[in-house]
């Protein structure tokens, strides 16, 4: 609760944009498993902003360093930290917002849930958060990597544009992991328009778990796509989740239930998921996020002292949070996905003996 | 986890549709709240099916009985344990799907999942579940309507003809809980042709939270969104969620950034919802109901030994889930409702001292 | 939390002494366990008051009734709910005591945290909860004898009178569940005596664990032994336990400490856990329970009001609380164990291949 | 679980001895809480060894780093992180030791349930790990103080040697935490005598929670004193726990049962404690520790391939680890009592009504 995910594998996350560190406690991992730290930094090097123009220019140090959990290369099952310092932190760049509430952002929900607020960016709130999320991310892809489970996202909408195909191999070496080799043209064009206008653009992930077991899921409240549900909503900026063929609830029954037949599932509008389980076919969904909230236009808001004022936001910042955003979904798709497996093993008395026969 | 959902206010559900009974135990209620068994009643009525030509036929007996937890009238902390009886059990109406996975259901999942399974009905994976859904929100409005806190829902999208209006109180005695007196008509013939063709229909529900204080919400993985998220695809045929307006992925930063006055919030495309935290705006947001899988018209499946089949069946069933799903939507909000203000309790100091000194 | 116990293998109980029923919904029970009513109901008998002259005199009816998770015989992976009405309830009995607190019981402490109590009889507080975590002992043991490991219990002390020899078997068959013969004659003297005195007596549990898997329990905070100091200090009237040798705190390392040859452990002053992990040796632990707060003995005490007053109790008391409560101390110990044996199994990336691969 | 403790007020300790870093994450604490870093540090520095005669020679690095949560000297209600790095690691002492497991430690269950060890000392089973526990209970300490609750521990019992009188304030500056002057000569000499014959002792602690509201504890598995138990036997070398007067078993109904006046309870044999509940009576609690397992005498063992060995160890140990191990205990129990307390407030609707109305 509050700052942890997952039952079994459970990840536990602490830091602030602009104080000493971020970091996350990965419980919960097993014992034997080869730690890839290049492969650690490597994630975190994707999601990793100032790369280039479409991502806040702001340079943040995403080195990693793995404090425990990791002996001789290999994981000894017990908690895995990893700690991020912070060291671009350009504090003053902010200090002209530290009493006034920033529209779209949290500044007013956490002043008045907490009664005081770390007023340097967004605190808590910053997407910054999100490097420890796909530090955990990483750690469960190394589990999934051993039992062939893929997990593979990219952009699918920008702005009101919508891919027209869907090719998650070339949203691997797009700069703005575009599913689309056509839209991303018209992507990039929207982008570089609206950060020209200072303003930002909302965006539409689109996700895809591979060769996943049939059986994951627990019902009733802890099925795999709540659960992802969950996750996915959890990052900063996603406002909406859908799993599946995302027109289903315009569609007839007859038009949507998947046929089935000696070979598999005859479609996939349901998305990989029945009545919580996953059926053995990929799992697939669609995130969608909202606009960047950083905008550099004067906008209206009130102070900590309730006195009426203009907002003009000065820094850099993502034009459009989706694009980094597909990183974390799939951080966090991974993480969901070792915590099933985990919880699976245990549901049936056949899988129990195995073990302790 | 598995068939437990929330923190403190926290409720585990059990029970098959065509098993002796199905039922739930809430903990975490607080002591010294008037138990209302009447409003209890009421609102397992507004689920039930067999109500109306609306809903399936069958008619289940949802009388609940309180086993525990009430003393004269009032709660007195214990656990509230309420148990229904099922009664119209007709398990005859199931025999000719014994071995057979009906398309969209999650017969095919449990299955694989467990090796065995309840084949009369959906079992646990039965719409039926959700009456204890109901008894549990029915429970957490109470403790609401103590803090003047309503929750409203209705349906906004039924086969996809979409409501131009919203009038959450013309929904209440709606036989459809339409939002939109003008889209009703256009709905209930869209219904009664599906169930002519054997046929069913996808929807999507709107909700909204009234009154709800600043400040609700656990960053950052128990977030005020993330957890109604997970409440409401963890309702059976809910395929998506979405937060405030749905439509914010397609806007910019400008047009979708709520700005702030004195007054309050000068528009509410945020749903209520900043960082995770209610910002004192009405929370709102829309559900997408998958059409019921149950069709009457022939399907293609295999059979548990891997046969091909054609399934064909037969019963009663609602032609559309979203209608009921409306009030199931309500109960999960409410849950999540009750448990986010008991967790915010002990988040300030101040608090602290207000109670115990 | 609250009135739920166990990580996997989790278990929520309900219900007061004199309401109407109380009973238990145990989750995360695997799929495919033959399910033995017969095994059931003869634990439930073990515990049950009103046997014999060691216990007390009201007669509870424990006729346990499974609503749900058992289908043709077996387990199917949803949540087992086990309900057992309540017919003696002589309510009466209670009456003279609606107001006042009685000594060494939860009267006092109920009244103050919630500011509201079931008078009649203990409410929840009650030795009759108990009976609800003896129906998910059942359960565990179900599962624990599909794996040969088996959990014995009895009774080493009453009184301040020691058993000077264990014999397990024997306690099997005594009326007081005693381990020592010689001992069993003194104790039921102790005990007749303590009876005609209107008086009560403490005593002390000793149980053991065997054939367990090396590598049960999870450090550092879930380990073996201090969950079952959880689970054993949980229960009604217990004020200590103690892991293994009961006198290592006044013992030397050299003492102490448990040499290991080829063929294991040549001591087992650890009690067969070492760092919080099971080693393989029997886990055996000792339970201490204070004398029953029910007397018939004029004592001073309050009511509701803060008069002074004098209690006066009648009714049928067990005179030593000790001898049922090694049956719950098995109960318990077996949840404990099902709950380790399933954690453990996510806990080895070899494991984790033998079920997906 | 794993590696957490608590509900609300939850910390999540990682680190092995002879790793980076030990640290720990505390979740849950409520803004507006002054900060105090100093007396963290000097609660640290009551823990650390290598003081004086009396504990481990090994010169610990306890200097703590709060990388989140705390902004301008005030707790914000994110996660607090606080890591303490491993300075004086001299891996070297322990390299004989690499294959071999050492009787008393938990080298063979490590080894054998996660198939992979970090040999250098104990790893994670070192109670190097325990002062990032007396780091969350400095947190939470600094919560209680705040509300005049107040715990002290010292030592009651060392090597059979039991204290005649108790007196906490005298505790505080014995360089032992010797409850009793007269006792404290005895148990030095014994220390003195132990160390020479490279020996160790175990101990009994005493400790005892002053100014506790009344109704702190959630029944049925969250009681008060049956978490108290777990947090107690979750420290290293503890095997035991005893609630009030550790005679009560021996006592009769008549003799135990604390009697009720207007001022207050006319005794404590609960130990503050009734039905799980804090009473408003000090909560008082004997915790019992085994001898530390390093001693410096040959043993036998087995290694890793199963052959049989001699153990002699070097270095510098405790001798006696109950001396420390007041300190932990009353860190666990800080950290109990702030999960109690917070959730407390959640358990009348009085308490509700005051916070949101």
């Amino acid at each position: 609760m509050f700052n942890s995910f997952g039952e079994i594998f459970r990840f536990t996350t602490f830091g602030e944009s602009h104080g000493k560190a971020i970091g996350v406690i990965i419980d919960g991992v097993p014992a034997g498993l080869k730690f890839d730290e290049e492969f650690l930094v490597s994630e975190l090097d994707r999601r990793r902003p100032g790369k280039n123009r479409f991502a806040t220019q702001r340079k943040e140090s995403d080195t990693p360093e793995v404090l425990s959990g990791v002996f001789e290369g290999m994981t000894t099952g017990t908690p895995i930290s990893i700690v991020i310092f912070n060291k671009d932190q350009k504090s003053k760049d902010y200090s002209n917002i530290k009493d006034i509430f920033r529209p779209g952002h949290a500044d007013f929900t956490y002043w008045h849930k907490y009664g005081i607020r770390d007023y340097r960016g967004g605190g808590r709130s910053s997407a910054r958060e999100t490097a420890a999320r796909v530090a955990a991310g990483a750690v469960a892809k190394m589990i999934l990597r051993e039992l062939d489970i893929e997990i593979e996202a990219g952009v699918v909408e920008i702005g009101g544009i919508r891919a027209e195909n869907i090719d998650y191999e070339y949203a691997k070496n797009s700069p703005i992991f575009a599913l689309d080799s056509e839209a991303e043209k018209k992507w990039i064009e929207a982008i570089d328009k609206a950060r020209e206008e200072h303003n930002s653009l909302g965006g539409v992930v689109k996700l895809r778990i591979k060769n996943l077991p049939v059986g994951l899921g627990e019902p009733i409240y802890y099925k795999l796509d709540n659960i992802l549900a969950s996750a996915m909503v959890s990052i900063n900026a996603v406002k909406g989740i859908y799993i599946g063929n995302s027109e289903a609830h315009k569609l007839t029954g007859l038009e949507n239930n998947d046929e089935i037949s000696k070979d598999g599932f005859l479609s996939n509008n349901c998305g990989g998921v029945l009545g919580g389980i996953s059926n053995g076919e990929d799992v697939e969904l669609e995130v969608f996020f909202k606009p960047t909230p950083s905008i550099f236009k004067p906008q209206k808001s009130v102070d900590i002292y309730g006195n009426e004022v203009e907002v003009n936001l000065k820094g850099r910042h993502d034009p459009i949070v989706a694009v980094r955003g597909s990183v974390v979904a799939e951080a966090m798709a991974a993480c969901v996905v070792a915590d099933m497996l985990f919880l699976n093993m245990t549901r049936k008395m056949e899988y129990i003996k195995k073990i302790y026969q």
